[in-house]
């Protein structure tokens, strides 16, 4: 089938087409491109997304499948994009190993797809904003981007979405170690989930000091939810809402959306940048250079300088 | 001071010239490149690199501490780079909060450092190996990384080290979730922290079922430990110690240092490069493409085609 076709197909909400153009785009298809400018000139109506993210074990997976549900509820059409970077387990396929969102697999306005993120620096930042595009194209409304780990890959989640989400349960480690993965500064809500356990009072009371020391223009709400029950759906649901609130009046929704863009097109033009690089030269000057640094005391940034001159 | 002599100092194991060389490395002094080929000149011996990751909580810093003081007991001279991306509370700042390190403060023959990453991508991957030359320059025979997080942050440090340890603590959230931050590709060793705590021998079991069924060259051994009282601190660095010997039979030690030399190189490349885009052109005409693909449909490819062009 072809690209435009496919994409016809995908604008009807078609769940193979959805599927298939986005296992295109996360296995970096040749035809990436056209799929992309297909997209693009289509002009979709923008989702609103969602960002979810914290440690392994606090949840999210279960939190997000709610969420689900409580867009549902608002007659939303619900995209999910489970980023696993590096996983072996997750490549490309879909979501089977999570119950919770198991539920919505039959539900036709429910659009749910677990990619890889290819394990390298940059894989997250590369399929993701197509894979958006594609499910807009679908007619989401919301799309829910969901991804381990605290560190690196938050910074990129935060970068990617509307509204960040960071989880966290009691007993996953204490607050000031939370501090230190730097949550707070990407954090627009947080939802302490499994609080019917031990320790949850305390977690929310210490992150609400910490939120009010870290004096942002948004002080993030902190929402206790219970979300294997559905505990506190409609509170995290108010909470992102009065986020998306705050982000229009403050003209700050258009400002991170164009930042976005940005850093989009400034990571394709450097992909090609470095395309054309190896392309001309192989990458055995890259090798002879590396192996210079290692034995010869060739300084890195000197290496740089001959790399570029030798492209330039 | 000039650069020369800072880097005389630091040659000498003096502590301040040390803490002043990583910070002007950290904050991307305009100096960095001076400084990185006074370093590289120098051809100081190369240090042994071990990276330490895991989730919060599972007692990276008391197993940090615990492996320093293994190494001091062998006489080795031992550096530490705490890396905590985008934390608002380390930036550049002595470790101070790190109890089990404090231990170390006084003691001459080891260099404890607490980096900020900067938050960005590639924070971590820029400033590190210029912090891991000042530290070799100083004399360091191993260096400890520690990183915060399970997901994109790991993988940086799988690249930038020559092993790889992955801590997990019993109850952090079962054996699948720690498979899909894909710890399984990375992993050179695990070792299963507070395993004095009921679910540890469960850990260690499915841990090691994971790994047999992961069928990697290397076998990462899946060590227990009490990292609080020290206990484990000798089969920790025996596993250390198997893994070096298989990368130096095998030819991997240098193929990792080697793949090293080539991302620094590349990274320093593609940032002039982008330096060069930004300066010529201000950032407006990568502002105007990105309101264009917002707002007129423009794709984000033939976007950066225009950029390239224009900078080209």
């Amino acid at each position: 089938m072809d690209v435009p076709e496919l994409v016809a197909r995908a604008r009807e909400g078609r769940p193979r087409a959805v599927a298939r153009l986005i296992s295109m785009v996360e296995n970096g298809s040749p035809r990436l491109r056209e799929i992309t400018a297909e997209l693009c000139a289509d002009r979709p109506s923008r989702a609103r997304v969602i960002g979810l993210t914290g440690a392994p074990g606090v949840g999210k997976s279960t939190s997000t499948g709610m969420l689900i549900q409580a867009f549902r509820r608002r007659g939303m059409r619900v995209g999910v994009l489970a980023v696993d970077p590096s996983s072996p387990f997750t490549g490309g396929a879909l979501l089977g190993d999570r119950v919770r969102m198991q539920e919505h697999a039959t539900d036709p306005e429910v659009f749910i797809r677990s990619m890889a993120g290819r394990g390298h620096l940059g894989g997250l930042a590369w399929a993701t904003p197509q894979a958006l595009r594609v499910l807009e194209t679908a007619g989401c409304e919301v799309v829910l981007i969901e991804t381990v780990g605290v560190g690196q890959a938050e910074v990129d989640i935060a970068s990617l979405a509307d509204t960040t989400v960071v989880l966290l349960a009691p007993g996953m480690g204490d607050g000031v170690q939370a501090a230190k993965a730097g949550i707070l500064e990407i954090a627009d809500v947080f939802v302490v989930n499994k609080a019917d356990r031990d320790g949850a009072q305390a977690a929310v009371r210490e992150l609400r000091n910490m939120v009010a020391l870290a004096g942002r223009a948004w002080r993030p709400p902190i929402v206790p939810a219970v979300a294997v029950r559905g505990e506190g759906a409609e509170e995290v649901v108010a909470a992102l809402d009065g986020h998306l609130a705050y982000l229009e009046s403050s003209g700050e929704l258009g400002r991170r959306r164009h930042a976005r863009a940005c850093a989009e097109i400034e990571a394709i033009a450097l992909a090609a940048l470095r395309s054309r690089s190896a392309h001309l030269h192989g990458d055995r000057r890259l090798d002879a250079l590396a192996t210079r640094v290692l034995e010869a005391g060739l300084d890195p940034y000197r290496a740089a300088d001959e790399l570029l001159a030798a492209v330039g």
